[in-house]
């Protein structure tokens, strides 16, 4: 029905007769003629119609925002003086011979251009309107892209797509599932997976070898800022393989995926391990781009005259440390007081600091309200932060916990506000994880989950497992987790002795995982794999504000489409069937906000 | 680890070190020597382990099947008359060096080369050892690359990539939804996708133009024989086309994938009314590798004195078909019987008859039941039908539907009785479905759904609609329905009329799509599309026998997994924090068979 889409039009085509379909973006009157912005997925052309052409001017005439029209015209250049340079198709038009109306359109509930002023309820019930915006369509191309390129480059690697079922038995990540009553095994229900984590191991075990799938995953947590309930995951697995091979492939894929897609050349990824991560960046995803470090001022702090600082520093589980902002002493009073708010989000209970203004005046030089309790060990602490004048320098000092939170948001919030970035792109490998983190009732908990393997052997394992590290590794690109996995267990022996570890019995191993258990006596390969997070990929590659944004029917933060209107209502019979009832009946309000 | 996959070796790598990771396929002692078939995901080489090389002898020796090993040594020719033309590697071997166990297994359920002794539940309780069968890597393998060459047509094609929501709302396909109790919504449900139907025609409003998804669907039905509760499709809709266009890039996509996995150019696919299909084939998926037809021989029985025949001929919604069958006259008494009980299953209650023995002897030549009832007229029948000597013709006598679907099973049945197939492959488009099939109660019901545009205009539909005709399509390959679909309606005016002749009021339509509805409103492009199902497809291609054969993990008849144990019971707890309780307790059987 087309001869070109609308954003293909240039200078090319000038006296070519063209055929076009889309929808009118802007409808102007101007000196007797008609201008209308004709939009199509690539862009938009401005087509011209002109009284001679009667019955085309009469169709035009009634067209109003957003009706579909096809277009017949010949391309010709703007006069001069009307050419748009802003847009692709600005020096030239279209002078339409035919137009036809192939459907109306009721006054949109908001207008394309105005989205802005436009609550984002009210664009996500009318969701197939908000997405006609160029950018929307944009966001979404790129996503397509993305997952094409991925798996163009997987499957070149060898690794084989292979899809695993969604409806499915609870799997070991922890979070909460989704269910799905069975109606065929009445009092049963599936669980929508987490991930596809024992599957793809399962896959391993078979001999697959090298496994993908763009998987879609599911936790029904209560969402934080930034999450969905559905979300989609780059899935893949390999055996015969180490860390390093690994995360040679799928670096190289990450690498290839940007200068394809966005013609960025990322620089080498260093690896960092996850000690140095939480000691220099008080985080586990660490922001390079931003040039500020957290410094260890502990053995400084121990006898000074100061509780909030001397007891931290002293404390077995405590820290206390330096974070110095280059150029910051001209931060005022309110803004500090703004960032000590901001910390205390995190658990801080406030936020010293000191301003250098001169050094060379000594404690004269400095202005800060907790300076004087530091007499002794002032100069030796601006040294360590190498302190010049015009710095400001915070510190955090608490459990190590707290700081390391504290300061490493600040740091991450300051690098924004100040626009600290030193580069667009920097990301790293964090490595040698702890297996275990201690759990609320004093025993050990996976860092990951209970199939990452240790780096250590059996018996050092079981000597001192809350200090054993294993073989995880989580890829960080500007502060943002993007992906991570591990190596796993392949030795009985060894996943027994995680399981005691975590005081997973037997019983409940078997119960929990008995199918991967079972499996992994048959004949398990070494193996390991990793898992990126597609949306959040595709939100920093484009530059989207929310994970909503590249996510073409999104839920709200409570878990709703208000589009669709779901979650909705299920029929008596149906529940019957499914051989549940409500405890209490469905609220008026359900599916809305 | 490894320097190649086991099923690349071949002759141009003799005297090179390899080296290999996999599974002990088999073991032999021969001769003071050990042989091990050593298997990875690409084939089986042949390793040697001589006694000189002492430590790799020692760890070969307690080698078992399945063990996993890594060695490394060196490609050799295989002595003269030891060669095993019938492997891809059968003309080299591996004399080992080294030999390393990575894991032991313990003796696996079944052994890979007696599966076909073995009761498909043990193989699907133990699925990753079923998997690890060539043939089982192979299928998935294939599926694997057919997921891919599809991507890389459409992705040509200009189609972008889109996930849809599997936490959604019921979709008008009609057929039982699975469900998911909300927990922040007390009381509602999601549903999962029957398909992406209503998404796909979103998209198309928001001016996307070309999508496709391989997207997972979901229907809670009774497993006939060969369905599975969660199913792949691949899905694809456009703006701006009609018929011919989109029929033209998927028959262009799936002779493209035929091509390229199989290396076999597909014939044109020819279009065949639908009403032509039933009546030479009584099926709207007629498979035309069978030269079989039904012919009509109403107008000749009207008047026969034989009440089985005449009743049908005269009734309005009756038929009598012939099918004649060459060479059939040698069909035994027995046989004949066999297929009487088998068309019994399509409700036909009996199997008329002629064996034309002799033509020239009249008939004295024939030999029949029911011959007798015929005299006046049994010439032109046997004219009609161009019947010669050794032929058979069964007969069907009853309503049109249950002569269509008897003598079109039995078509089917000789056909592969009697390997009748003309040629390996036959692929036709069945166009010009009827809109709407007679429903139970005297209405009518869509026989696609009621988005499907009609191919005349809204008064004909008006007038008549139970003649109307749609612009819907069928991609049927040897039998099989591969895909289907149809150009939509994008008009409102047209939408309600189909409403109203379905009898679905206003309220109804605008609870059960109002969403769509709306957005049909806000400029609708024209557009249209077809989903195919890709496990039947990968079927097809691979010649497996069900589609359990062609995905990793599936579910049994009764929708159980037999090796995750799933649906499997959920606590009290999760069940009041979803707000549902269980009618009855839980069976204990659930998640078994």
């Amino acid at each position: 029905m087309r001869s070109h889409y609308c954003g293909q039009l240039n200078e090319s085509l000038v006296d070519q007769q063209v055929t076009l379909c889309g929808w009118v973006h802007r409808r102007r009157d101007h000196g007797g003629v008609i201008f209308l912005d004709l939009r199509d997925r690539d862009g938009i052309a401005q087509v011209v119609v002109d009284p001679d052409t009667a019955q085309a001017f009469a169709t035009a005439d009634r067209a109003r925002n957003e009706y579909v029209l096809r277009i017949q015209g010949r391309v010709r250049l703007r006069p001069e003086g009307t050419e748009n340079p802003n847009m692709p198709t600005g020096m030239i038009e279209v002078l339409a011979k035919d137009v036809e109306v192939l459907n109306s359109a009721a006054t949109p509930p908001f207008q394309l251009d105005e989205h802005g002023k436009v609550g984002e309820e009210v664009r996500l019930k009318h969701r197939y309107i908000d997405l006609r915006r160029p950018e929307m369509i944009e966001k979404l191309r790129l996503r397509s892209r993305i997952s094409h390129q991925v798996r163009a480059f997987l499957e070149k690697e060898g690794f084989l797509d292979i899809e695993t079922p969604i409806l499915t038995r609870a799997t070991p990540e922890g979070a909460r599932d989704y269910l799905v009553p069975s109606r065929t095994y009445p009092g049963s229900f599936f669980a929508l997976p987490q991930s596809p984590q024992l599957f793809k191991q399962l896959l391993m075990v078979s001999g697959f070898d090298r496994y993908y799938q763009i998987a879609k995953c599911f936790r029904d947590e209560d969402l934080r800022a930034d999450r969905q309930p559905e979300f989609t995951q780059i899935d893949i697995e390999a055996s015969f393989i180490d860390e390093d091979a690994i995360m040679g492939i799928t670096e190289a894929m990450i690498r290839n995926l940007f200068q394809d897609v966005l013609d960025i050349n990322l620089p080498e990824f260093p690896r960092m391990p996850y000690a140095e991560a939480m000691s220099r960046f008080g985080s586990d995803k660490p922001d390079l781009r931003i040039p500020l470090e957290l410094t260890d001022i502990d053995d400084l702090m121990k006898d000074v005259d100061f509780k909030v600082f001397s007891g931290p520093a002293n404390a077995e589980d405590g820290r206390v440390a330096a974070l110095k902002v280059p150029g910051g002493a001209k931060l005022s009073r309110k803004e500090i007081d703004e960032y000590t708010k901001f910390v205390g989000i995190y658990g801080a209970r406030g936020l010293a600091w000191i301003k250098v203004n001169e050094r060379a005046k000594g404690l004269e030089g400095l202005q800060s309200p907790i300076v004087k309790f530091m007499e002794g060990v002032i100069e030796e602490l601006l040294d360590r932060v190498e302190a010049k004048d015009g710095d400001i320098i915070f510190f955090g000092a608490d459990k190590t916990r707290i700081v390391d939170e504290a300061l490493g948001a600040l740091r991450v919030k300051l690098g924004a506000d100040l626009d600290l970035y030193t580069q667009a792109w920097a990301p790293l490998w964090v490595v040698d994880f702890p297996m275990f983190e201690p759990d609320d009732k004093g025993g050990l908990t996976p860092l990951h989950h209970p199939f990452t393997a240790p780096s250590c052997d059996i018996d050092t394992l079981k000597a001192d497992p809350a200090k054993a590290l294993s073989r995880a590794y989580d890829m960080v690109l500007n502060g943002t987790e993007l992906g991570g996995g591990s190596i796993r267990i392949h030795d009985q022996a060894m996943q027994r002795e995680v399981f005691e570890v975590l005081g997973i019995g037997e019983a409940e191993a078997q119960e929990k995982f008995g199918f991967l258990l079972d499996a992994l006596k048959f004949g398990a390969p070494p193996h390991g794999g990793l898992a990126f997070g597609l949306d959040r990929l595709v939100m920093l590659m484009t530059g989207a504000n929310t994970i909503r944004e590249v996510i073409a029917f999104p839920k709200t933060q409570s878990a709703a489409c208000l589009m669709t209107d779901a979650p909705g209502e299920a029929s008596a019979e149906q529940l019957k069937e499914l051989n549940i009832r409500l405890r209490q009946k469905a609220k008026p309000e359900a599916g809305g906000e």
